[in-house]
């Protein structure tokens, strides 16, 4: 069972370390603190589901120079002991009376200088996945030492993917496909949502999951409205649309799209819709290169949406996509963020069928050099009737 | 599908609020502001897996007199609508300019005079769930009111589960129990450790889980040592100890225990450590009672252990249980948390077979004035042979 954890080889994280060092340096940081379990398995490969557990705060250090130092409980020391991080210390957490804060300062003040900018991610979509009072302590035990936000350094590396990753989300994108394929075998009319749901997620383990960490969807007659409740014991019924949403994990990657079936024939206002809204997703894929902004997306989706007549859905039509179920960028018209290549994306159009019920589709790609490469098999033109 | 999500009748909620408040009182805070998913669950009743997703913060104000405030990404405003909250605010997120800030200063300013203590929990086992740098904006946008720490305050209130919670708990434990009978059945000589990982998913999930948000566990000669590992493609061995430890949920509400199987017979050295720990946990069922604290359930367990000539893990040997995978307080020499009724913990004592092999017990209990009751179907005293 020895080094069964490591998800990546060594090289695939010394790479990232390189990029990351780089643009700490543009960024005159002088170390990164990292307390998030994404942030946390990007850096060292250290991916456990105990992170559920909000007993206990996780640090990793990152020096502008020299290796990452892991400050973290006792209790991960043999997971972390088989990634490829060496530096490791540890204390016996829970501990009421310093949990960490005096280890995570002496550390910080020994790999930074006096008066460095030790850069911690404050921004959009980030948190600090440790006690507030905490990180104020730290912050009084390490001298001249600030923190500055570090979400640009972050977020600039992170988001362009390896071809590492892409295969990792590419592989999560397989199970879901076909797990989705077999939604129409239990599916069926009558068959109450939170059922349908739980199936849903047998599919995906069975296909090969690791863990479901998200599952969404909704049903109703030719669409749905809420798409974050959980399933409510409700049969479905003929002429309902069901979607289903899925964030399905393989070491550590997520994909996240969705597919729409309807129980029954479909009716011609809800095939209207759908159409329109695969529609907009190939215009995409058909359009989308490099140098766009994430605001560009949003204008595409909607002038194709409106062109087929359909009025989009409110909210963000897509994000990037990875080590989390959902990643910046934000596909709105506020979200001016530059499309590099490497970046992993959903496209995640919505639109109106009537007042209050809505379709949505997702796809998941990745953008290259060269345009867009489908991660997720693609949706039938034609909604699946089950 | 109306009102699907509510997981309580309203009166359950009012009763949380009217503690909350008595507490808040006592702690002299004008108001309550929660970010965190469970924090928001207990006082609304808002349950979704949308979490998952970091993009958006999500804040509920409670102030001291009046009704408790949504404050809200759009997209929730059709499930927390479903509550019984009807203060709902929303703003179009994620929004890079200003996500929820203006909206969350202008509410704190509504409902709390200048000067105001406003508590947010900043303490052990709690994190802001926002950017911090949109924290310390809306601290410079509400005047002179200010951010204490309210971790107590929201501690000692959700540590006391009422009637409905420890259905909901005893509801995800027997879900659990019926998953762990079947996995004799698939988790057999010959088998890989990730695909008995997989199938006990797929178990608890037929059995009535909602989802699967925690799964854990070791196998190995005798016992195990790294337990928060993914599962590795391992096949299980003669000789070999599998534990399986599990956070099914339902309803929102997690049930936490583990079981041991012995694949083909058990030897000498692990029946002897396999015992001394039932009976460890058998000792705290009998005598722990309401006015112990944290750290003599420790005690109870290491002497218990001790008697039976074995070497107590190390760590905290079991925990509080709820909304969360784990809760406070820790059964560690250090945490002095004076045990009330209506807690629900779990006892979870680890001893070693030999250095760096340990096998671990696990059962959920309920504390009351007349002593224990076991929520989880009791662990078989002989370990069960796959």
């Amino acid at each position: 069972m020895e080094r069964a954890s490591l998800v990546f080889p060594a090289a695939e994280f010394e790479g990232r370390l390189t990029r990351l060092k780089q643009r700490m340096e543009q960024d005159t940081l002088d170390a990164l603190l990292l307390t998030a379990p994404s942030d946390i398995f990007y850096v060292t490969g250290f991916l456990t589901r105990f992170w559920e557990s909000p007993a206990r705060p996780w640090f990793v250090i990152v020096p502008a120079s020299g290796e990452p130092v892991a400050v973290i409980p006792s209790i991960g020391r043999d997971l972390m002991g088989k990634t490829w991080i060496t530096d490791i210390r540890t204390w016996d957490a829970p501990d009421p009376f310093d949990d960490g804060v005096t280890l995570l300062s002496q550390t910080l003040s020994e790999v930074t200088p006096q008066g460095a900018r030790i850069g911690v991610p404050m921004g959009l979509e980030t948190h600090l996945r440790m006690p507030l009072a905490d990180f104020h302590k730290v912050g009084t035990q390490i001298g001249t030492r600030r923190f500055v936000d570090a979400t640009q350094t972050v977020q600039r590396v992170r988001e362009i993917k390896t071809e590492r990753e892409i295969e990792k989300i590419e592989t999560a994108c397989s199970i879901a496909g076909r797990a989705f394929d077999q939604v129409p075998a239990f599916a069926t009319q009558g068959q109450p949502l939170d059922s349908v749901f739980r199936r849903f997620q047998i599919a995906l383990l069975e296909q090969g999951a690791d863990w479901v960490s998200y599952t969404a969807g909704g049903a109703g007659p030719d669409g749905y409205g809420d798409v974050i409740s959980p399933a409510p014991a409700v049969p479905l019924q003929k002429g309902d649309i069901l979607m289903l949403d899925t964030g399905a994990v393989k070491d550590g990657y997520f994909c996240d799209f969705d597919r729409n079936y309807s129980v029954g024939p479909i009716s011609g206002e809800a095939k209207r819709v759908h159409e329109a809204l695969w529609l907009a997703t190939e215009h995409v894929i058909e359009t989308l290169t490099v140098g766009m902004r994430a605001c560009d997306v949003h204008r595409l989706l909607v002038g194709s949406l409106e062109k087929s007549g359909v009025t989009a859905g409110g909210g963000r039509l897509g994000h990037g996509l990875g080590v989390t179920l959902t990643e910046w960028p934000s596909f709105t018209p506020l979200d001016s963020t530059e499309l590099v290549a490497g970046m992993v994306l959903t496209l995640e159009p919505g639109a109106m069928v009537r007042e209050g019920t809505y379709i949505v589709h997702e796809e998941n790609i990745l953008l290259t050099e060269y345009g867009v490469r489908l991660l997720s098999p693609r949706a039938p033109f034609d909604m699946i009737e089950v």
